[in-house]
């Protein structure tokens, strides 16, 4: 049984704030500082060059890989870390074209996050003769036909918390011949994840979100391992090549998911990634989505039964859903932004959406409760309704 | 004039330890710990989420990019941070290719770091009308021919420090429609880097070498201005999108360098590279190459002295050298082992290179003679010849 009063106790989060936004960025890790500050330390500090064997550093990518993989219901030896999400769906895509043979299609959802559609076009671009097919997410069922080469979709809607069912379109896309890749970025650390199970033959995502591995946390890839060996890297750098410091000429790619690596990893970003999985490893995913569920239902219920001017746009059946809850509602950000100014942390994604991340290993019923009473006092005060709450940031 | 006096005292470098290993990974500037820890700290763990604008995350690839550009010669808003140098000189031949229209060929040379030619690799693989020439690099000026869509050459040859005349190749290459890439690995903080003066189309480099960013520090890329606006992004990310919070379906390229980014900053590296930067706000990069060609040429002159059986494989004319110089040695790799047991540090590249970079901002005379005197009493007992000295490493 995961211990979830000790996991709360393993964050930092600031006095009077409630935070139901670790679907954006999780929260930090009270071990983080001290880790991160050994790696800067003792050693970059003491050990210099060493670092990258003595430290550990050039394994990194594969050894907390190798954690991350428990987490997503994969094997050991199949995750690397390192470069950005859109990174590794770029390396994903190229990989399963080249797969994918003579096919030209790459179907995608329009609940996909746009910078996995924004790398796709990127890579197409060099491609000239495949194209990037986009539907809306209930209908790639139908759109699984024999012209499709690559079938790439984020599992979790990043606005609505609309969950795919990646065994059931996985078995149907791979009956049609057609290569997978799932984005888990709001699937890892939010519910389990059984990709191993699934057979897809790519998957990717980040850290910094439910992983709780900080801004700028590295990214992950999967390679089913009967393929690892065999894909062929279009971001062949030489980190993935069979031995770096031969210095050959010519690209040999290395053994398994190693091929998967580009350039030197971010060692700092790595010790933070360390200091979250510390927290996940005594973690049970089954035993967070319980609680997910609990929450977000009790969200639901409670925003439901004292704003009735919000719509839940979020599935309302449990299984269809991730670990988010979004609402409608026309002044949208205006309501966030007040809610926020209250301590409240959720977000907005235009033109309407209000977003709220639902993180057992911090959030619970006071959270909720808390969260409910203070949106439901905005919206029945008008509170959201000044100029103030308008002004939109850069980043909202 | 800058004062190295200041700048040594602002490294941490431990007890007894000579380091002459800064062109593969610059020690640790004493105030990075404390700049890391208040990212998370007070930023990660206060702002959550808000850090990315209050804090300024998200404007720190071009923010520090700027602090970057000083440092390499080339204006305000034409250099990018994030990523690694692989994806950059990914993006930049991309791009470059694009710009170049019918020609077929990629020419380098055999003194660029593999992972460049490697990610030329990669790329042409798919584009399969492309291809890649490597020729030796004194052969360079010969191959520039009108067949020639890009050239992409490393400036400072990582094993040999032998230099290419940036300008003069620039200037050649351009006469012949060639679009140009610098890879400015071990020239940004090795010596002054005329980049707007030479007119090449891109750059890029690291910032771990002579920046001292830390393991694991963000690479940058520059856009010559004029082309900023219409250079045809392949690695498409969000935040190079026009308006990456739209989360439009299809890409749109941002205005000017900010389409270089791709996916979100490394936020804890840039923290560490920033304390960095503190420390080369306040020098000459002319100074520096005084300095560092005093002490390459003491260092010379020292290991000839006394060691007759290392020969001098870098250039001996300075104006021909980076800010490192390497000897062959048939057992190189024993040598450097036994230099590094008694606190010398410097670095060993196959078959039979020891490397030593010289790096004023913390390196002085007193580094240089005690490395020589090592040396000379290594070589002159053949203390290198050990067993022990021959265990190799991962990382070499």
């Amino acid at each position: 049984m995961t211990d979830f009063t000790a996991t709360r106790a393993a964050f930092s989060l600031p006095e009077g704030i409630t935070y139901l936004d670790g679907n954006s960025l999780g929260p930090l890790p009270k071990a983080a500082n001290e880790r991160v500050a050994r790696t800067i330390t003792a050693e970059w500090g003491e050990m210099l060059i060493k670092g990258w064997n003595t430290a550990g550093w050039m394994a990194q990518p594969e050894v907390l890989g190798d954690r991350v993989s428990r987490l997503i219901g994969a094997a050991a030896g199949s995750v690397t870390l390192g470069d950005t999400l859109s990174i590794k769906v770029f390396q994903a895509l190229a990989a399963a074209l080249d797969m994918a043979g003579s096919r030209k299609v790459v179907l995608s959802d329009t609940g996909n996050f746009p910078s996995d559609l924004y790398m796709a076009e990127g890579l197409l671009r060099l491609m000239p003769d495949k194209r990037l097919l986009t539907v809306a997410p209930d209908a790639i069922e139908d759109a699984l036909t024999e012209d499709i080469a690559v079938l790439m979709l984020t599992q979790v809607d990043y606005r609505t918390g609309r969950r795919h069912d990646m065994a059931r379109i996985t078995a149907l896309a791979q009956a049609k011949g057609i290569v997978v890749i799932w984005d888990l970025a709001h699937s890892a650390g939010a519910f389990p994840v059984e990709l191993e199970a699934c057979r897809a033959e790519f998957a990717c995502g980040c850290t910094y979100k439910y992983l709780n591995a900080g801004p700028g946390g590295p990214a992950f890839i999967y390679v089913r391992p009967d393929l690892a060996d065999t894909v062929q890297p279009a971001l062949a750098g030489w980190l993935g090549h069979s031995d770096p410091f031969a210095f050959d000429p010519g690209y040999r790619p290395g053994a398994g998911i190693a091929r998967m690596r580009i350039g030197t990893p971010p060692v700092l970003q790595m010790a933070a990634l360390e200091s979250a999985l510390d927290i996940w490893d005594a973690v049970d995913l089954h035993d967070v989505r319980r609680r997910s569920v609990a929450l977000s239902e009790r969200f639901i219920a409670g925003v439901e039964a004292t704003c009735p001017e919000l719509v839940l746009v979020s599935p309302r059946e449990a299984a269809l859903r991730g670990s988010q809850v979004s609402f409608r509602f026309t002044d949208g950000y205006a309501l966030m932004q007040a809610l926020i100014s209250r301590g409240v942390i959720g977000d907005f994604r235009a033109p309407d959406l209000v977003r709220f991340g639902i993180a057992p290993l911090y959030n619970d019923e006071t959270c909720i409760d808390h969260a409910v009473a203070t949106l439901a006092d905005i919206v029945a005060t008008r509170a959201w309704d000044m100029p103030a709450f308008r002004v939109r940031a850069a980043v909202t």
